[in-house]
């Protein structure tokens, strides 16, 4: 440890005073400190443990979300933080039925594995249809009317493997699942089947996410297919065969239900008014048991309160953890929670999220300006040994996100930062049966906690430091 | 593309030259294709598939690790490289038992989940006698012989878990496996029983490795135990208990025979006679497929030698990758590698290494002067985006080790690297059954090949330009 510190400050070169000096033997001790915590200490794999396995996957007003909802205060309430509460809204409620069934009834009636998207309507009965593939948006985009009226549309654009992060790759997709129905309604197609969004080649687990219908557009109904049996559909194609495939599934949309976000507490000691908060979501898609996402970001949220509580940590500002809920199907956790402190005028001095899974951290996704980026890179010499090397302007994440609509805004100098976990695995689990509880490493997850403890710690400490 | 190397020249800064901006141009640009082949084209992973399915495990000696040789060398052939060939070298041949049992007798006979050692030898029929715990080596070292003598010794000293490195923390207690029958025997022990070496705290593996005797100490032999039974006992031995174990294991210490390294070179164009070497150990344990140990490191460095063929580079120096024999029980074949390399007075420009399982790269392990360091830390900005951080001077390799031994040098300035990636998983999985292809990520392994690729490119292209 001593030899550590001591490396660091030289590193720092000798031109910062004294005074510096201490702050950086402190702050290096202090985060020496919370990864212990977490490594040691650490209650967040049995607390992901629990919530995979207490409670299960937890769709937005479903009664698994509901006791979500309770198991997140009550683990909160345990940690004794100095408060614990529920914040009121209302969420889309969205049900899978018991028939999900796609046949390829030009192929021996061959089984084709797929997940209703989340939000589809049902088919109301068998619904067989010619099929046709377009490789994305902008193809679907060009195609005449003639060709789509009346067909099934396949979207099968694969995810890029070229990209280091995977998130880039998804973001090149996402559109076809989310605006797919949308624009193959618009030209007279009666249902949509996606190519999972995975990286996975050949994988046997159907990937499920949202999408959206358009006012005045005919709602048709849409399902994800494993990549495995997208590429079955695709060989067939491309040979010229007339492929027919016949969908039966029967979701259901109901009016929305009331529910919460579950916030927890640390009052601050100089200036308790202004809040900084740290979250993830609560709720999942229903399939496999949400663990990646985003109960991940769900245990780094409360963990970082237990390692202030357990170090006897008191922030200068108050450190608020927040488990949103709808981030899946609707956003109104993240949305409301910004409108409520726009109406109580509270001062954020900056948000963290986690929601891209429990694997090990490197670095910090920052959305702020030139100076508050400066500032959070001036602490790569504390963190570097972390393993913490990514300080990149980025996107921080979709719950926190409304804060910044502008009619949000009450502190225009928030700083917002999103944990950025290796990437590598996140669509081999992400929005299907796989995304289980067996598929997070404990020490993987515990640095992602200790690794938001220690920069939550380094922003509350020093955040006044800046011009 | 384009965008992305505009953003580099930019980065670099206005001091550099036309020339060397050009370079920086062409390096980034190759970097990406080498990313692109290991992502798109990547053979690698198939390739691991075939040697820990077609083959298995492979422990040096063994029918398997006689198969691994030609799988090697015929991989390696359907490349199309100039040259493969096999180095003949001999080594050790242990034989593990068709009996492995340990038995808690003071606790009705309860089974204790167990591996021999490497090299241990057998019981002879059953061994029954009152076990003492330690703590590791020091503990041992200071116990009275009355205390050990016709014991069982438990060595129970965990990982520790603080260590963000988990090489470091294993680092920290392999002695009491290596060296904890001779220190036990020395006093009078009659068997060792090791605290299997893992992170996981409540593991059902055990995990096994090497250990040696000393001429003039009686053999003792000795098995490790999964963390979950050590606990029980551990607990046994707190409350008091008197505690004794029955062990029964048969293995056999065979002949040393004949055995092989394996190695691929594409020839240099300019300095064919100097050397750039890519290597992993072919052989593993004789439990699980060898996944991460090292097979990783295997198709790691044939597809080294893939990628520029496939994209026909033709390095300055000739490139070699080398699949050693026996790293796992004696390392004979990193120690008559070097030996035969200094006979053959063969000039190595550079050492590379990997055998730190197939996980996401996170950068290299240096071992070289200041300059070489500096030389290596020149590349980051073009290796920062393909999520390669940590460039270090430390450890490079066990392999790759004996080109150091004073008798074994030609080059004083050899360049030496390990790659290095993420550690958390490694342990794990490491030397136990579970240490198999489907616990191997299919990118994350392919992302170690491109690094490696890369970093050998921008060695053999500007290694002349160091001082």
């Amino acid at each position: 440890m001593k030899a550590k510190v001591f490396t660091l400050i030289i590193a720092i070169g000798a031109s910062v005073t004294a005074g510096a000096q201490t702050h950086i033997v402190q702050d290096s001790v202090m985060i020496r400190k919370m990864f212990d915590q977490a490594l040691v200490q650490g209650e967040s794999y049995e607390n992901l443990r629990s919530l995979c396995k207490d409670v299960g996957n937890r769709l937005s007003g479903s009664p698994e979300a509901e006791k979500a909802i309770t198991w997140g205060k009550e683990v909160m309430e345990r940690l004794g933080v100095d408060t614990v509460y529920l914040q009121p809204i209302e969420v889309p409620f969205w049900q899978r039925g018991d028939r999900e069934i796609a046949t390829l009834t030009s192929q021996n009636d061959m089984n084709l594995d797929i997940t209703s998207l989340g939000g589809s309507v049902a088919t109301n009965g068998p619904l067989e249809a010619e099929l046709i593939e377009v490789q994305g948006l902008e193809e679907m985009k060009a195609l005449d009317e003639s060709k789509v009226k009346g067909k099934i549309v396949f979207y099968n654009k694969p995810m890029d493997p070229r990209l280091i992060n995977t998130f880039e790759s998804y973001g090149g997709c996402s559109g076809q699942r989310f605006w797919g129905a949308v624009e193959a309604a618009e030209k007279g197609a009666v249902g949509v089947i996606v190519r999972s969004l995975t990286l996975l080649e050949d994988d046997d687990h159907p990937h499920t996410g949202s999408m959206a219908y358009k006012d005045g557009v005919t709602k048709i109904p849409s399902v994800a297919v494993t990549t495995s049996h997208a590429n079955v559909l695709h060989e067939q194609l491309r040979a010229g065969e007339k492929v027919t495939v016949k969908l039966d599934i029967n979701p259901k949309t109901n009016p929305w239900v009331k529910s919460y976000n579950v916030i927890g507490e640390i009052r601050g000691t100089v200036s308790p008014e202004k809040v900084i908060t740290v979250g993830g979501h609560l709720d999942s898609w229903d399939v496999g048991e949400g663990a990646h996402d985003d109960g991940a970001g769900v245990v780094h949220s409360i963990e970082v309160l237990r390692i202030m509580k357990a170090l006897d940590y008191k922030p200068k500002h108050t450190v608020r953890a927040i488990l949103y809920m709808n981030e899946e199907n609707g956003n109104r956790g993240g949305q409301d929670y910004a409108r409520i402190a726009k109406e109580k005028k509270e001062f954020h001095v900056a948000l963290f999220e986690s929601d891209r899974g429990g694997f090990s951290p490197r670095g910090f996704s920052i959305k702020g300006n030139e100076a508050q980026v400066e500032f959070v890179r001036s602490f790569r010499g504390l963190l570097e040994e972390y393993g913490l090397h990514f300080f990149e302007p980025g996107f921080p994440g979709v719950d926190i996100y409304p804060m910044l609509n502008e009619e949000n805004i009450v502190n225009p100098n928030m700083l917002m930062m999103g944990l950025v976990p290796d990437s590598q695995r996140y669509f081999d689990y992400h929005h299907s049966t796989d995304d289980v509880f067996e598929n997070v490493n404990k020490r993987e997850l515990e640095l992602g906690c200790a690794s938001l403890a220690a920069m939550i710690y380094l922003v509350d400490k020093h955040v006044n430091e800046l011009p």
